[in-house]
């Protein structure tokens, strides 16, 4: 799943790049959210001295991949050109309470786009369309069809100030658990953290409530909402908001083209982080939405500054190893075999090992795994053993002692999976191409095995 | 690089793992060596209470991949079919003093085969053979040529047993240095940690002094050597060592028919770590010996036990980074163009963005990376965009206004190195092979970019 990643990413331009697994406690702890999850590092000779040395100087394991980013655009500014367009696939760490889907150790596959004091607005439907592409070639995996869901921190800051709520943040945080505790609960927390009243809470959940593919309709649903709270159109708040309604409306338009029905705007997007400041996404795949969102992300015009230079971003970050976990447990993903050995070469008997050796290494020269039996025991134990790897070919070098004339006078190839058995060539023979490697299957498709 | 390595292995048919950065203190403290160097992890909500926890549970970030490998094993018995062979390529982390060559976080790439009780000796050349196909890859990208040097802890321990020292370990730990400290400091410390009179630790140096290629010679040598010491040959200690010798001369036989003197006998290789119980290897480069050993490792027959099972392995790790680092700042190992795009799509203007985008994704789809450039500036401008980056090709959309039948109404493409342009069809276009792909070039023989 790295590697097909890695080639859709790549295809797009985008340069790898792999950060140390640490950061100082300062860059790590600029995200107040996700602070009490960082793991600290202490040497072993320290232990009983940790705290001696400053929360801010210490070491602690990154917890994603935009923290790092963000740390080497401001050190490499200067080798860097702009718009610099990176993948990075790396671990991440969080102290969580581990659970399906919910690691302490996972990957994170992120692309950013950073702009130097400019990044232009396409970038927010051309990444997203990367990250579409990139699920879709997970559908082989198993992987049901995904939907990107867009937002605009714009239009929701737009409309929150345009009713009279002014802590904005406070407002997205709340929101941003529609899923997790209901719409009671939400309105609830709205009156009593936000300052909302309950008419003004009502108007956030029916924004939240708003999803359509289609740009007009967006329009007129959100200036129908807005007229039934008499929002005055002619505000700057008003006017924000329907900036960020022309960035949706810009996504969708440009996603259609390319991928029909792929991108919805969903207006309950709120995303928990607050240095987003455009568009919002999040990632559900039919059928699974309770897994929730596998690819989220945003534009962030103020997470990386260097003095009075700024370099806003938009970026995605795939949760493969949540993903991954559903491939595995729920839609029954597997390796078709153990071993990513095509051949087993058997051996006769020690005194000819080098003979089915050289058959090895002639295989290997063509590209062809092969691997050779560990001991020269009986043939059927030899093929029982590539058996239980999955290795579906067993390759039978022409017997030393065999008659002149006979089959064993020739090197064989035994298919076990179809119990197939032919004469062969180690410079010319190739596997059938549906046991030529190992790969990722779904469900009961399997190949050999035992 | 890493990419050639997993190849080379799973050619061999090695089954690739990857385990969680981290195993618990006792795992890791089971090596006494290291032990100093080990990062523990704590969650920052403990900050101050870390040494509540008993050290033995706490969890430390892995300094190998063999612990892992060792842990691996001994929980996943059931699913394993033995002898079970693995690749795995990961950091690991040590609390050194960084300097070149020398890391707190570095990529190891190991293989190991472990056997379920027993393990047949053919291992221990075949591993090693491994390692130097994959070695030989590398001298693409500037590598000299390796030498592997082989020893075996039978044939040491028997030979110090013969002279009458007993301390092996101390005496293998004293001997590692040679290289560090030299023969002088070595006979001190012999003398003064492991009860060795001048003439027994002299005997250790001329032990060390062997190096071989031709199995009689070493087994001449070495019988001189205790000749010469009047070593008892009819004692256990003396059969003990030529159970070594016989081991290394097998391994340097079946290496001469694969690879020619591209492994030596060398009884100077003794390896700091203690579980090596048979061959010993370490991996010097032609004309780069100060950097040391590159590849290096052995066979242990009691690391890996569950009750009174034992699972005997052999295992290689090359030291990646420390490679890496050779490469890149003594070789000038680079990569060719900072861009994986090989073609940058240009942009008319804003309008017309949708026709160069359809352009790069015909392109994508036939594997052919491309990039579109982020505005629509002057053309002069996007193509300093691409040659910054080391994009090769410029493709200019046909001009939407241009005259029909002007060279501007089709399709052009423009290699910026060479400054040739063509008419260009998107369905049919490849580049020319040396500008196909983002690869590693060495010294002076780079592609564009300035």
């Amino acid at each position: 799943m790295i590697d097909t990643l890695r080639n859709v990413f790549e295809l797009h331009g985008f340069m790898g790049i792999e950060t140390r697994a640490v950061e100082t406690g300062a860059s790590l702890l600029k995200k107040g959210e996700t602070s009490k999850q960082i793991y600290l590092l202490s040497r072993l000779q320290d232990v009983g001295h940790e705290s001696d040395e400053p929360l801010a100087e210490r070491l602690g394991l990154h917890f994603d991949l935009t923290v790092p980013l963000s740390r080497y655009v401001v050190e490499h500014t200067g080798d860097l050109t702009f718009p610099f367009k990176r993948w990075q696939i790396q671990k991440v760490w969080r102290g969580e309470r581990p659970q399906e889907g919910r690691f302490r150790e996972f990957v994170q596959a992120d692309i950013d786009v950073v702009g130097n004091g400019t990044l232009p607005d396409h970038y927010e439907v051309e990444l997203p369309l990367v990250m579409l592409e990139a699920m879709e070639r997970f559908q082989a995996f198993g992987l049901p069809q995904a939907t990107i869901h867009v937002n605009n921190r714009k239009l929701s800051e737009g409309f929150y100030r345009a009713i009279g709520l002014s802590d904005v943040e406070a407002v997205l945080r709340e929101v941003d658990k529609l899923d997790k505790v209901g719409e009671d609960e939400v309105v609830k927390s709205l009156m009593q953290y936000c300052s909302a009243n309950r008419e003004q809470a009502q108007a956030c959940l029916k924004l939240a409530e708003i999803r359509e593919y289609e740009p007009h309709a967006l329009r007129e649903k959100f200036d129908a909402l807005c007229h039934s709270y008499d929002v005055d159109t002619t505000s700057e708040h008003y006017a924000l908001a329907i900036e960020g309604v022309e960035t949706v409306s810009m996504i969708l338009r440009e996603a259609e083209k390319v991928r029909s029905h792929a991108v919805i705007a969903d207006l309950a997007i709120a995303r928990g982080l607050d240095y987003y400041t455009g568009s919002v996404y999040e990632t559900s795949l039919e059928g699974a939405e309770e897994l929730g969102s596998v690819c989220s992300g945003g534009r962030y015009d103020n997470l990386v500054s260097q003095g009075n230079k700024k370099y806003p971003g938009v970026g995605l970050s795939i949760g493969l190893s949540r993903m991954l976990s559903y491939l595995l447990h729920t839609q029954g993903a597997h390796a078709n075999r153990q071993s990513p050995a095509t051949v087993l070469v058997g051996v006769w008997n020690e005194e000819n090992r080098d003979a089915s050796n050289a058959i090895a290494r002639t295989l290997r020269s063509r590209q062809i795994a092969s691997d050779v039996a560990p001991t020269a025991q009986k043939i059927g134990k030899q093929i029982r053993y590539a058996s239980r790897l999955g290795i579906p070919y067993v390759w039978l070098p022409a017997d030393p002692n065999a008659e002149p004339g006979s089959e064993n006078a020739t090197d064989q190839v035994k298919n076990i999976i179809t119990g197939e058995q032919m004469s062969a060539d180690v410079n010319t023979w190739v596997p059938a191409s549906e046991y030529g490697k190992q790969e990722i299957v779904v469900g009961s498709e399997s190949a050999p095995a035992q």
